[in-house]
């Protein structure tokens, strides 16, 4: 199938700087970090508040593609699975999902609750939760 | 920022073949659909059941990706919001999420419920609801 160009809409800023140290999911202890939105998209942030609950598209840049199978959750123990019945990051389109919590805003760049993604991961868009 | 190249994992065939029929949310009456994943990835379907709850990603590939503001649910009675803060699928990085759950599986093709993506729309990943 042909190729899908996305340019990231933003970045993750976070004290998580690899994969050991982040939780496999925002709820299990993950902690806030600020999202840098590109300048030029401004305009896209309008109407965002405080306390505002969102869903954080980003791209695992550190995940392996080639990956079909995994064990969930990393345990050894447990049947090899799909990575698509699996959150694992490695996937052939590794989007990750982060419901978050909007903790502050200045200009383009908001702090959000409990995020798992490293600092560096590129943002691809952010969705308000219905 | 640097582009990202994603290949589709499938693709949507659906009775939907255009924006004016599509419901603006899943749940407003959307109708289920077949999901044709890419032969190579079965592995990754491994462990799909029907009964499953799934978030499907998709590239709603007829969007206006320039749109930085809209009224939202296309009422024009209500003010401007950034599209950060909208479901509107006209938006830089035009990715939709799908609340489904698995209908059928034939194969590498699934069936899954109340999908408003357009016939054709790109699959981008499929995940368990948590």
């Amino acid at each position: 199938m042909s190729t899908i160009a996305l340019t990231p809409v933003g970045r993750v800023e976070s004290e998580l700087i690899d994969r050991a140290m982040a939780p496999k999911q925002g709820h299990e202890g993950a902690p806030a970090a600020w999202i840098a939105f590109e300048p030029h998209l401004a305009a896209a942030l309008d109407g965002m508040r405080v306390g505002d609950r969102l869903i954080l598209l980003t791209w695992f840049d550190r995940a392996d593609r080639t990956t079909l199978k995994v064990h969930p959750r990393s345990n050894p123990a447990t049947p090899l699975q799909g990575v698509f019945v699996t959150r694992s990051p490695d996937r052939p389109n590794p989007i990750g999902l982060h419901p978050v919590e909007v903790l502050a805003i200045e200009g383009t760049r908001v702090r959000v609750s409990d995020l798992e993604a490293l600092d560096g991961t590129p943002v691809l868009d952010v969705k308000p939760v219905i």
